[in-house]
Order: structure tokens, then C-alpha cells, then sequence
């Protein structure tokens, strides 16, 4: 059965009070789809509906909730049960939620827990937001490399049932340093005497706990990984990164640079569960900026004032010339941003790229000038039109190499080249588009005596 | 070693012709590496060194190669050596490189291959570009649910060495129709007497043939699936997709988004290789269409010259609006768009989104009229300055609407929501912007005598 069918029968079944039907289509519901279902239902109903789940998988459901519910779910449940649930999530969501909490009650709940969890949550919790360390998780399985095919599959079946994954295996020496790795499908196929260390391939892709997490991401998809291990300084296995935190990762970032592009800051959790004020906040620093930077296109059209009185006309075209520009230049960075996301495009390119953005430039500038010639003679005679004509192509290719260049500028300076947003480069195009257009039109028509 | 240094060694190595050196550089890294650094050769160079591979480890790598590449050396390989290749490569891959040859050279490839693989390759090959059929793979392991353990685990071991994933097991009736899946984890993990049957979940996410790619994509991010069985009209299951190329898909349609954004049709293969012809044809359609659809905007500032000859500051304040206005509505625009692709954002959400975007876009657009009036009262007096600031909040609020209602409207229509791009929204934006503001300015300042 589909979300919707499962979503309208379990409200249907909620409302009859039926908790057998209830159960049934819990049971049935994949974890993420009973997280959506449960995601704008007051705490209580939530509790009451997880409590159909056993320990488990309630707590990979948990898991699946947004960072708000979890927080305020866990502000409801008592010490003991809290710790349950803790228990039973994957070591990475654990930390996350865990992270949530404040100082007492990370320290009750840390009491709850074996020596070594304690540990292990403490560390996991510790890594920096945006870094491997931070999306890692320790639930992996590790192999003395000098162990056999056979002792190595007693090791998957012993400490298996807790790992996220066991089909990528990691071999480590006596100190637990990383030496390689082995999937299971290997192991299975292979001659049960065999050591473990002639079967791995000792050419790992791996990163350090402090690597960026966009880094991990583009790791994982660019080598097809099924995990992607993590080190510390002294080498020593410390965790993995799973692919489908990477592809969560990805998409996260993805949305983070389509906002970027905008000029909206990163907002927590989704449009949905933003606050109207956290939406105002995160829209409205960028486009304050932008009216002080319009300064400068209306300080240049101030000082063609007398040209514009004399010819009017030229008035018409303004919006259309700035525009043009502005969305040339939009075009060029946004190519240029989402190239050097997804590691297309890399700075010793950039010469290379300037020469074909120029080309690419000259002829969107032409064509676009035919286009508005044919609007202008019929509007404002043919020398406004001409004036109009050679404007666009002026602002059309110094519009693109705007957004061309600012991207790897910024980059340069250790600025985000996502900052090049498309109102950004607008407000810079529009500015230098002001002062080519009427340049050129006092220039062509001359001022009247 | 990581690849900057393993490419500039082979390069090197290249250079003096150390051929031992060159073998072991080859042999040390990822086939991704490897496509990557041969990308830019010459096809004679590209293929010497693929040589250097064995076929199964050439073939993985050819798979990474961009389709032009590909599509250059398959032209130069023999039709045995080619049909090797081909052979040896993924079923998915296999399927995409056969469909970039000519009738005569899959017929001939066709005779070279066993019955049975010609048939699959026939028919893999058909589905059309952008489904679920399209990006999958045949080679997956399927167990009739009555077997055993014992049986199913050497199902694997037999079957499995040329599937994708072993880790994902597909349980199908004596008709092929996929009935539940078991993970190897679970196989492995199990008494070795007990049936298939009893250990499968039957609570599967699967797709038809004929399902959008982005959907493959989004299902597999948000189930957290290793693969996704695909099935025929039947029931029967016919391939899946696996993460890998799930996360391809998203990382493709991430960037296609972003394209469309500004308008930028979409680019195969990438920035760096596509040519400058498509680059130009990519980006003119829209911008000339913007320059016809921007001469609203012309209409509407002939229609005010009085007003403008009589207020000349006025147009000082003009690129500011109407940037202003086109701003906030790309932003509420991009919000929406991200939201609904990655299904944050759903149809129903509708109403209660346009009442926050407006409170949201008052807010912003007061803010902002605050900011324009300091500027406006310093360059043109408190008259014009309070005109400006007047227009800017009902600017703002139009623009940020069009930019939110837009995406909904086109998909209403059955149009990409995605083409609500920033440069289509700015333009629409414009032309009421400029109505707004002379309007305002006209009935404030009145029209002189």
C-alpha cells in the first residue's frame, strides 16, 4: 500500500478508536512513513502511537524525526525511558539526539548507561557539526586482519547484529589502525582458510574526522561507496560514514546551495517546520544589503540625469537592459557554482572556461540585441533602438563574466562561492549596466545644447 | 595517495614511457580516478592505458568514462573486442553504452553474444531515458521463497558473482513475481534449515518500469534502500536500482533544478564538455523570451512619462524596485521549488504556506522600506522617499506571491514546477513593479499642470 492509503486508513482507524487496525497499520508502515505521519500530531498521540512499535524499531522510527519532535519528545519521557530508546538507536542518531539535551540531562542519562557506551556516546557526540565526525557512526565492524575466512564470519555473526552495515568489513591491526577493507560477499566466496589479510584491498578511500561533510558526500558518490571509514590522527579506525547519511548530506547541501544562490541563509529542518521569524531572518540580511549596494545604479543614473531628461524613451529600456544583465550573469554563476559543487569544474580550469564564456557571451549578447532592436524601433525610432542594441551586448558579456569570475574570486578569498547568488550579481551587473547604457546613449545621441 | 599526486606520477610516468611504473599507478587507482585522468587524452592514449587493466577492471572503468568518451573509443574497438567489453560490463551500463551505437553496429555486437544476453540487452535497452527502466540492472540475485537457507545462501554464492548487489535478495514465486526481500545480513544471521518465506519482509518499496527517475531517486533517499526492485506490469520483477545510481540520478536532477533556476536548459555531460553551441543554446531561448516578455514593463513607463518627465528622481529608485521585487519573489520561488522536489513541500500545504510567505514578505518588505527611505530621503527628498518606501512594501509583497503561487500554478498544469526560474519570476515582477511604483507616485505627487 502506498503513504496515502496507509496515512488515511491509520487516521481513519485513530478516529474509530480501533487499536487493532491501529497496530496492524504501524506494523505495516515503512519507519519513515509513520515519521511523516506522526510529524505535526501533539507528543502525546506520537508516544502513544510509537508505543505500538517494539523497543527496536521504535527506535529507528525515532530516528527518522525531525530534530524539533525528537527534542520535544524527549523533554516528555522519563530518565529510564529515554535511556531505553537511546539504547536501541543507531550510534549516529544516538549522539545526535544526545547533542539535544542539556548538560543534566545528558549526565542522569549517561548514568544509565554501561562503561564503555558511555564512552562511545561521549566521543561520538563531541565532533563538530558539518564534519565526517559528526555524521560518522561507530556501529561498524572491524577484522584483525590475521584472522581467517572462517573466524572473520563468526566475527560478522557475533557483533553483526548491532553494525550498520556488514557487508563492508574493515581490517585493522593489534592497534586498530585501518590496514583495509573486505566486503562479505568476498569473504563468502572465498576459501574458508584463507587469511583475511590476503583478501582485502589495501587501497581504502578514506577520510579524518575533521573533513568536511560535503567532502563525504562527494567521496561516497563519486567512488560508488557503501561506507566510507573515518580515522583519527594516529590512523585508528574511529567510525564510517554510511551512503545514505551521504545522500542525505547531498541533498542537504544541494538545498543549502539553491538557497545560497538566492542570497537565503541555511534554515533548520525544512521550510515547513521553520518559524516565520527563522524565514524573515534568513531573507532579509542579504536583501537589505543589496538596497544600499543599488546605491551605485542610482547614484550612475543621477549623473546622466540631463541625458535622460533629453530622451526619455531611454527610460523604457531600463528595466530590460538591467534585467538582461542580471540574468546572464545569474546564468553564468549558476553554472559556474554547481560545476565546482560537484567537482565538474576546478579553479586550473578557470582560464580555459573565461575564453568559452566570452564566446558563449558575444552570441547570447547578439541575439538578444536583434531581439530588442525589433521592440525599440517600433517603440522609440531607430537611433534609441541602435543605442539600446549595442547597450545589450555590453552588459550582456560584461554580465556573464561577473558571474564567471566572482564565483572563483570568492573561492580564492576562502569565501563559499555559493555567496556569487543571483542577486548578487544582479545588483553588480545592474550597476555597471546603468553606466554602460547611458554612456553609450550620450555618447550616440548627444546632449542637447 | 590521493589522486592530484597518483595523476601527476602517471603523467610523469607517461613522459619518461616507464611502462612498469605506469602498470602499477594504473593498478593503485579507483576506476572513478582513472576516468577521470583519461578523460581529456587522446582515444589511442585512453585505450593503451585502459590495457593496462584487466577486462573486468577495463570494463568497470569504461563504465565511469562520460558517454561522449565512450562513445568515441566504441567507434574505434573492433566488434569483438567491443562485444568483450561489453560483456564484461555492468547490465545497466552495458545497456547505456549499446543504445549510443548505430542499428548496424548493434546488430553486429548482438550475433557476438550468447541468446539469452541478447535478449536482455534488447530489452534493457529499450525502456525510455529519465525512468526507472532506463537506470536499472538485471543483474540481481532473485531466490524462490521456498528454498532454505542452506539453498538460498548458495543461490548467492553461485548466482552472485556477476550481480550488483548480494547483499539485497529478491524472493520470487515460480512466475518471477517478487513476493518480499531478504537481506544476506538476515540469511546469514539465521538458522540454516529455516524457509526464505518465513524470513522475508513483505512490506516492500518497489517501482514500475515506467516511474520518473527523481522518484527512483527520492524513494531510495527516503527509505534508505540499498536497491529498488523494479517490476513489469505483472508484478513480475524485471531489475532494480541500486544506491549508487540513485544517488547519480539526484546529484543529476540536483543540478538540472538548479539549472532551470535560471533558466538554462539542460546540459548533457557536463560544463567542461559540452560544446559552446549547446552551451549558447542552452541559456539564449529563455533570455530572449524575457526581452519579448519585457516589453510589459516599457509599456508601462510610456505610460507614465508625464509622471516621470515631471519627477525625474524617480528614476533613480527605478532598478532598485524592480530588483528588489524580483529578488524577494526568487527567493519565495526557490524556496517552493526546493521544497516540492524534495517533497517537503507538498500540493496540500498550499494555503498555509501563501499566509506565512505574506506575513513573511510584509515583514521583509517594510524592513526594506525602511533601509530604501534612509537612502531616498538623502538623494531626493522626503516626498519621493516616502513614494519609494510605499512602493517597496507592496513590491516586495506582489513579488514575493508571484514567486510562491507560480510553482504551484505550473504544476497545476502539468509544467515542471522548476521553470518558475529566478529570470521568468524577476520578469513578471518588473512589469507590476513598474505599474506599483508610478502609479503610487502619480497619485502622491500628482501630475503637474
Amino acid at each position: 500500500m502506498s503513504y496515502a492509503i496507509l496515512a488515511a486508513s491509520l487516521r481513519s482507524a485513530m478516529q474509530r478508536r480501533d487499536q487493532e487496525a491501529i497496530e496492524r497499520l504501524i506494523a505495516e508502515m515503512q519507519p519513515a512513513d509513520l515519521a511523516e505521519f506522526v510529524q505535526h500530531e501533539h507528543t502525546d498521540t506520537v508516544l502513544s502511537l510509537l508505543q505500538h512499535l517494539p523497543l527496536d524499531q521504535r527506535a529507528v522510527a525515532f530516528g527518522y524525526l525531525s530534530v524539533a519532535l525528537q527534542e520535544e519528545l524527549a523533554a516528555t519521557l522519563t530518565d529510564r525511558k529515554l535511556g531505553e530508546l537511546l539504547q536501541h538507536m543507531n550510534a549516529d542518531e544516538r549522539a545526535d539526539l544526545f547533542k539535544l539535551l542539556d548538560e543534566d540531562r545528558q549526565q542522569a542519562l549517561l548514568h544509565t548507561m554501561p562503561r564503555a557506551e558511555q564512552e562511545n556516546l561521549r566521543k561520538l557526540s563531541s565532533y563538530e557539526e558539518g564534519t565526517a565526525g559528526a555524521i560518522m557512526t561507530s556501529d561498524y565492524v572491524a577484522i584483525p586482519a590475521y584472522y581467517d575466512v572462517t573466524r572473520a564470519l563468526a566475527t560478522v555473526r557475533d557483533t553483526g547484529t548491532h553494525a550498520e552495515t556488514v557487508y563492508q568489513l574493515y581490517c585493522i591491526d593489534t592497534d586498530g589502525r585501518l590496514l583495509g577493507t573486505v566486503s562479505l560477499r568476498e569473504l563468502i566466496l572465498a576459501d574458508p582458510d584463507s587469511q583475511v589479510a590476503e583478501l582485502m584491498t589495501e587501497e581504502v578511500v578514506f577520510v579524518t574526522a575533521d573533513t568536511a561533510q560535503e567532502e563525504v558526500a562527494r567521496l561516497v558518490a563519486r567512488y560508488d561507496l557503501l561506507a566510507l571509514p573515518v580515522i583519527n590522527g594516529g590512523e585508528r579506525l574511529v567510525g564510517i560514514v554510511t551512503y545514505d547519511d551521504a545522500m542525505d548530506v547531498a541533498e542537504e547541501e544541494a538545498t543549502e546551495d539553491m538557497h545560497k544562490g538566492m542570497s537565503i541563509g541555511k534554515i533548520e529542518g525544512g521550510l515547513r517546520s521553520a518559524s516565520l521569524y527563522e524565514l524573515y531572518r534568513k531573507r532579509v540580511v542579504w536583501l537589505v544589503l543589496l538596497v544600499f549596494a543599488n546605491i551605485f545604479s542610482g547614484a550612475g543614473i543621477a549623473y546622466f540625469e540631463e541625458t535622460i531628461e533629453a530622451y526619455i524613451a531611454l527610460v523604457f529600456f531600463l528595466p530590460l537592459l538591467v534585467d538582461s544583465g542580471g540574468n546572464a550573469g545569474s546564468q553564468a554563476a549558476t553554472l559556474m557554482v554547481r560545476g565546482m559543487a560537484t567537482g565538474d569544474v576546478r579553479s586550473r580550469d578557470w582560464a580555459k572556461l573565461l575564453g568559452r564564456e566570452v564566446t558563449v557571451a558575444i552570441g547570447l549578447g547578439l541575439t538578444m540585441a536583434l531581439a530588442v532592436s525589433v521592440v525599440g524601433i517600433f517603440r522609440a525610432g531607430t537611433e534609441i533602438a541602435m543605442v539600446v542594441a549595442m547597450s545589450m551586448v555590453a552588459i550582456v558579456i560584461i554580465g556573464s563574466l561577473i558571474g564567471m569570475i566572482l564565483p572563483f574570486l570568492l573561492q580564492r578569498f576562502g569565501v563559499d562561492p555559493a555567496t556569487a547568488s543571483a542577486p548578487l550579481v544582479t545588483s553588480i551587473a545592474d550597476a555597471s549596466g546603468v553606466l554602460i547604457y547611458f554612456a553609450i546613449a550620450t555618447a550616440v545621441l548627444g546632449l542637447p545644447v
